[in-house]
């Protein structure tokens, strides 16, 4: 195998990826390399390429939403062989023995390193990352497509299952775009009853062919207003500030309003509006390895994948503004 | 038994208590009249007095950590006798259909009655309830003390038992007053690591001799700044504005910022601040009969009762005063 590895990279912020050669080294006993056959483009790609984070470091090569085959295996590598098609998100190493990792939680780990913060990321023709966080892809998922399961599905998958979401409950989701979309579907065969707010009118059609029970437009707030006590959990996938008071009051008793996006602004909560019904503000980032196999499995039998729309690696820059002016419906694939 | 009840009034927001007779008319059905023997002091009888929250109807009685004997029961009431001794806390009535109160979340039901809003509390010689919330006293609960656990307590425990806080957890209780005094006791012999925020210095000790393992002081922004990652659950009892920002990163991961203290203004909070650790805000109100009942239970196991001062009902006034001006260690009770 040539050392050098064929990137995608932007010298500074904002800049238009160029094909970019380096190398990366030896192989570290614990970690595979991955053949990419397709990456994903995700918001964060965005967010990273432009430091709106400010831990970007330059040359950047964006891309964590990886599928491809193993192409190395590292001395000390369980459970994956030469050959097999993987798939990778936004973790890439985890420390293995502090309480979150020996715990299941290995996303939380406080030495987790990113995919794409401070390495180099997916838009190659090879990445690496430790063996834990390359899982294998179930047969019956379209590689050109699953991708975005890795990140975006398990984004949203994660607090499903962590916070004990029943089929039972009411759940909203606030934003149809790559984590939203992929929200609705699993929350409709999950069994819940789905509603999306969503800004796009456009979109409607779109929310009830995914399983969405009932559209309302994030603009209209009267129309918000007129929803009181109705959902056990709001899921929000955008990073606009709306007016959160109204998606609080919009909760039934002991209801959570639960943030996947990454919303700057501050967020007034009062106390009084959490305490009299029991309601709870929180967030997650991604989630963990054993989360991501679930999700995989719960796919596979489900029929789940992202919407994508697939551009060739090397029109990168055409993708990436397509992402930017927000016309991806509803997630971009690049394909090697 | 003479129509006529003996109370004490504040004639509009903020004036002294005056002595004052009402009758209550002809006993529902469904409730229980206590003859008061004992009443508990509540800062929100406080909030309440000087219409803080916009509730308050006058003439005002306040009171409603009351314990006493049963006077009177209506004809449709369970499980109670005449002359049992019973305790009565914030909520006097639910209405007994609705999801929260058939589903054993009583103290939510959208119906709910308070024992002091739009009627007269327990500062009197009697007061009235539903037959739900009147709970019998353990025999080894000592009646001149037991009153604050129907609020102040409810209010602590509900929280330990409904977010699952398991002995194994690091506790955190911010305030040392009614409420945070007990909190410390429950949280210690739930078998928790227990640290105290304290504005006063002079209440380390009290602190210490309750049961917690570390007192800081909630002046000291360096200390609070120093501890990252530490709690599962910070508590917060007190109403003042903190600067929640560092509480929240003293919570370890998946960690939660509960609030039991009506802070008036709003929390700031950054999704990205509860994202990356998958971290809670929440509050909740006081609690349901049936979590009151454990509490009772295991108040009466443990021997936990708040530390009280008494004063005679007659010298109501005075026991506000000393409220007031934050003087009570830890709990006022009055005494008929």
């Amino acid at each position: 195998m040539s050392p050098v590895v064929n990137g995608f990279a932007a010298e500074r912020a904002g800049a238009p990826l160029q094909p970019f050669q380096y190398e990366m080294g030896p192989l570290d006993p614990s970690q595979v390399e991955i053949s990419v056959e397709f990456c994903g483009l995700c918001h964060s790609d965005l967010s990273m390429l432009d430091n709106e984070w400010r831990s970007t470091t330059y040359p950047f090569v964006p891309g964590h939403e990886v599928i491809g085959r193993i192409a190395a295996l590292g001395d000390h590598v369980s459970g994956l062989e030469l050959g097999q098609r993987v798939g990778l998100g936004w973790t890439a190493q985890s420390c293995m023995h502090c309480q979150p990792c020996v715990g299941g939680e290995q996303h939380l780990c406080g030495q987790a390193e990113a995919t794409i913060v401070g390495r180099h990321g997916g838009f190659a023709d090879r990445v690496r990352c430790h063996w834990l966080w390359a899982l294998p892809l179930p047969e019956n998922l379209d590689p050109a497509r699953a991708g975005p399961l890795f990140c975006g599905g398990l984004t949203v998958f994660s607090p499903m299952l962590k916070l004990g979401v029943l089929p039972t409950h009411r759940v909203a989701v606030v934003g149809l775009g790559g984590l939203g979309h992929l929200a609705v579907q699993f929350l409709a065969r999950w069994g819940c009853e789905v509603t999306v707010f969503s800004s796009s009118e456009a979109k409607a059609a779109d929310a009830r062919g995914l399983g969405a029970h009932a559209v309302v437009s994030s603009r209209d707030k009267d129309a918000i207003k007129r929803i009181t006590g109705r959902f056990d959990l709001i899921l929000v996938t955008v990073n606009a500030t709306l007016d959160w008071s109204l998606y609080l009051r919009a909760l039934r008793p002991q209801g959570r309003l639960h943030f996947v996006g990454a919303v700057l602004e501050p967020i007034p909560v009062s106390a009084f509006g959490l305490i009299g019904g029991e309601k709870s503000l929180s967030g997650s980032p991604t989630g963990s390895p054993s989360t991501l196999a679930s999700l995989l499995e719960f796919s596979a039998r489900h029929g789940i994948l992202p919407v994508t729309e697939t551009f060739p690696m090397t029109k990168v820059n055409d993708a990436l503004e397509r992402l930017r002016s927000n016309q991806a419906r509803y997630r971009i694939v690049l394909a090697n």
